[in-house]
C-alpha cells in the first residue's frame, strides 16, 4: 500500500504546504494543475521535487475555482468534465516532460472528486479522459465495500483503477466516509489512525463506529503533512509500514 | 508556403471567430490554450475541426491575461515563460491526443510573440520550452531579412524554426513590420495583399513603401478569416498558392 | 409594468449582445458585474449607454464562473453570497458614481438567481446585501402566484422586492416557469408572447398548458434583444405597452 | 505622520500576512481589492478588522493579475486603468458601506504604483478615478523631493494628496528609491530604520547613502509586518511616533 498526498497546492505569491518536508515521506504526489491551485512554476518546482525524491507524480486536476479551491460542487456536464480533465493532465505532462517524466496516474480534486464518486456518467468521462490521454493510464478513486459497479465500468474503457482509502476518516458498512460532523467522523488520536492504516495494509478489517467491521484492500492511503503533528503521525505511519 | 490562422478563440459562452469557414482553407491552425481565449471544450472542439480538414495543429499560448487578449505587454521572467509554454503546450497536447493526435509547432500569441522576438532571453525560453516537450518541436517565429542570430540559438538548442510572414503588412528593410499608422504599414487593396503573398512564396523580392525591396523566404503566411471580405481574399490566396 | 433586459455582457475583446439597438427599447438595464460577464470598461460603456437612453441601471451580480457564464450551480454558502454581491454591486456602483449616477436595483444572474428562487438562506443572504449596501435598494425576484414567504422575510429586512415575469415562457399553476423541454415551456408565436406581456401588464389572468389560468402582477418583464427576430418582438411590445 | 501597510491580501483558501497582529499598530490599512489579492470574504472580514481597531481604509487597486501578485508591469491604457481603479473602489466601498463605513482614501499597489508614480497620464487617470468616485477622496503616492508636479495636476483635478515614504529604504537626491540590488538601497538595521522614520515624522533631513541629505514631509509611511521581526521594529516605531 502506497502513501499519497496533495502537493503543489501554493499558488502565486501565496504559499500552501511543506512539500519539501512531506515530500520524502511519500510514494504519490498528487499535485495541482492549476484550475484549483498552482502555477506553471509551481507546477515544475513540484514535478522536480518529487523526481529528486523518487516520487510517482498524479494528476490533480479539479472544477475550474480558485476561490473555492475546488471544494465547492459544481454542476458541470460530463463532456466539460472530460475536457477539463484532458487539458490539465496534458499540462502538468508537459511539465513532466520537460523533465525526461511523464503523469503515472490522475486523482482528482475536491468536488470533482466527489461528484465522481457520486455520479456514474462523471466516472465514465473521468475514465474516458484517462483512456483516451494514455493507454493504461489509471484513475485513483475511492475504495468501496463494494468496488464491482467502478471496475466493471473501468475494465470497459480499459482504465486501470487505483482504490484509496483514509487513516484518519471514520467508515459506514459500505466503506463511504461517515459525514464530517458525525460522531467517529475523524479519528482524533494517532494511535487510532496508525492502526487503521496498518489494518488497510494489511488486508485486515477495521472497527466500524456502528460496532461492525469493514475491510477493504486500498493501493494507497491519503496522507497529510501540512503541520508538525500531522508530519509526525506520517513519519511513525511511514516506518509502520516500511516494517511490514 | 503554407497558410496559418489563429482558432479556437472562443472563450465560454462567447464566440469569435468563423472556424468552420476559415479551416478548410488553411494549412496550419494556431490554437489558442487558455490563457488569452479558449477553455478546454473550445479546444477540443476546434482540434476536431482541425482535424477534419487535414489542418497541422499549433499551439498558440500566451500570456495569462483574458481581459487584454494577450495583448498587453506583460514584465514575465524567461523562466515564467518557460514554464507557461509548457503547461499550455502539454494542455492543447492532451486534447489532440484524446483524438489520435498531437501539436505540431508552437506559436506564441500577441505580447509574448512580440516579447519573444525583441529579447533573446524569452526566445531563448521559448525554444527551451519545445527542445524540453518534445524532440523537433519546431516554433514558428517572425521571418526577418537576416534571421541568422536566431537561428543560431534554435540550433544550439535543436529546435526547427519556422518563419512566417505578413501579406497584408508593409515591411521596413531589415524584415520588420512597419508599426501600425505609419504610412504603408496595412496593405489596403487585395491585389497588394496577393501580391506580397505570391512574392513571398515564389522568393521573389517584395516593393518596400521606402521604394527599395525585402526577399523573405517564410515557411507560411499569417492569414485572417473573420469576416467574409477577409474569406474572399483567402479563398483567392489559397487558389493563387495551389496553382503555383 | 417596466421593461428589463441583461447588458453589458460583453467580456474583453469578445462581444456579447447589440446593447446600442437594445436600450433605447427597455426601462432597465440588468448589467453584468464582471463575475460572470463584462470588464470595467464595459461595465462603463454600458452604464454611458444606459444614462444617454435613460434607463435605469440594476447590477446584474452572479458566481465566479466566467467559463460557465454564471449559468453553472455552484455550492455557495450565504455568507459568501452576501460579500459577493457587496462587492459586486459596489463594483457596478462605482462606475455608475463615476458618471453621476448610481444602481437602482440588484438582479441576481443565471444560477445564482435560480438558488435564491429556490433557498430562503441564500434569499436572505440577498436581501441583507441589498439593505446594508443601501437603504431602500429593490432586489428583483422572480413574481409567483404566491409571493408571501419572500415579501414577508424582504419586509422584515427593509428590502423592497421587484417582481419580474417572463412573456416568453409558459408558466405552472403556482407560478414557476415550466421546465425547459416540457411541453408549453417556450412560447414559439410572437403573438403568444405578446399576449402573454399585455396580460401582464393588465394584471389579466393568462392561459396555463394544463388549461388553468395565472394572475401575476410583475413589476418588470424580463426581455430579450440578442437577435433581429428579438428585436422585432421587443419593438412590437414596447409599442404595446406604451398603448395600454 | 500615519503608518500605513498593506492588507487583506490573503486569497481563498490562501493565508498571507497577519493582519490580526499588525492591525492594531497602524494607522491606515491598503485592503486589497480581488484583482491581485483577496477576495469578498477576505475584503470583508479585513474591513471589520480595521473597524474594529479604528484604522482608517483604503483601497488597495492593482491590475488583474492574481498569479503575479499585481508586481508584474502591464501595457494598460490610461482609459483601463481609469475603468479598472472605479470598479475596484467600488468593490471595497461597498463592503465597506455593508459595515457603516467608506474608503478613505486609495493607494494604488504594485506595478501600478510604479507606472502611475512614472507616467503622468497613469497618473491623471488615477485623480481623474479619484474626483469622479467621490469629492475629496485622496490618492496616496510616492513622495519626492519635489511633488510640484503631481500637486498641480492633483489640484486640477480637485484631488487630495496623501504622500509616503518608506523608513527601511534608502533615497536618492530627488526622493527617488534606490533600485533594490544598489548599495544603501535596503536599510538592514533596526536603528536606521526607526531614525529615517523618525526624521521623516520630525520634519528633519535625513542622510543619504551618496554623503547628501533629504528633506522630506510624507503624510503616511508603509510600513510591513509580516513576520516577528518586522513587529518588533514595527512596535518600537510606533512607540517612537506616539512619543513625539
Amino acid at each position: 500500500m502506497k502513501l499519497n498526498c496533495d502537493m503543489g497546492e501554493s499558488f502565486g505569491a501565496w504559499r500552501m504546504g511543506e512539500d519539501e518536508l512531506v515530500m520524502p515521506l511519500v510514494d504519490q504526489a498528487n499535485i495541482a494543475c492549476g484550475f484549483h491551485a498552482s502555477d506553471p512554476q509551481t507546477m515544475r518546482n513540484t514535478v522536480k521535487l518529487a523526481l529528486e525524491n523518487s516520487v510517482s507524480i498524479g494528476a490533480h486536476p479539479a472544477y475550474p475555482d480558485l476561490v473555492g479551491f475546488g471544494r465547492r460542487a459544481m454542476a458541470v456536464s460530463p463532456e466539460e468534465v472530460e475536457a477539463l480533465l484532458l487539458y490539465q493532465i496534458g499540462a502538468l505532462d508537459g511539465l513532466c516532460r520537460a523533465e525526461g517524466s511523464q503523469v503515472d496516474y490522475v486523482k482528482p480534486h475536491g468536488a470533482l472528486y466527489n461528484a465522481i464518486a457520486a455520479d456514474a456518467s462523471l466516472l465514465r468521462a473521468a475514465l474516458t479522459a484517462c483512456a483516451r490521454y494514455r493507454d493504461g493510464l489509471p484513475l485513483m478513486v475511492l475504495a468501496r465495500a463494494d468496488n464491482s459497479g467502478s471496475q466493471r465500468l473501468a475494465e470497459q474503457l480499459g482504465v486501470p483503477l487505483l482504490f484509496e482509502a483514509f487513516a484518519d476518516r471514520g467508515y459506514a458498512a459500505d466503506g463511504s466516509l461517515l459525514p464530517r460532523g458525525t460522531p467517529g467522523a475523524v479519528h482524533g488520536d494517532d494511535d487510532s489512525i496508525l492502526n487503521q492504516a496498518l489494518a488497510f495494509a494489511r488486508g485486515a478489517p477495521v472497527a466500524l463506529a456502528d460496532g461492525g467491521s469493514l475491510c477493504l484492500t486500498p493501493d494507497s492511503l491519503c496522507v497529510h503533512g501540512d503541520n508538525a503533528h500531522a508530519r509526525s503521525v506520517l513519519r511513525r505511519l511511514r516506518a509502520g509500514l516500511d516494517a511490514l
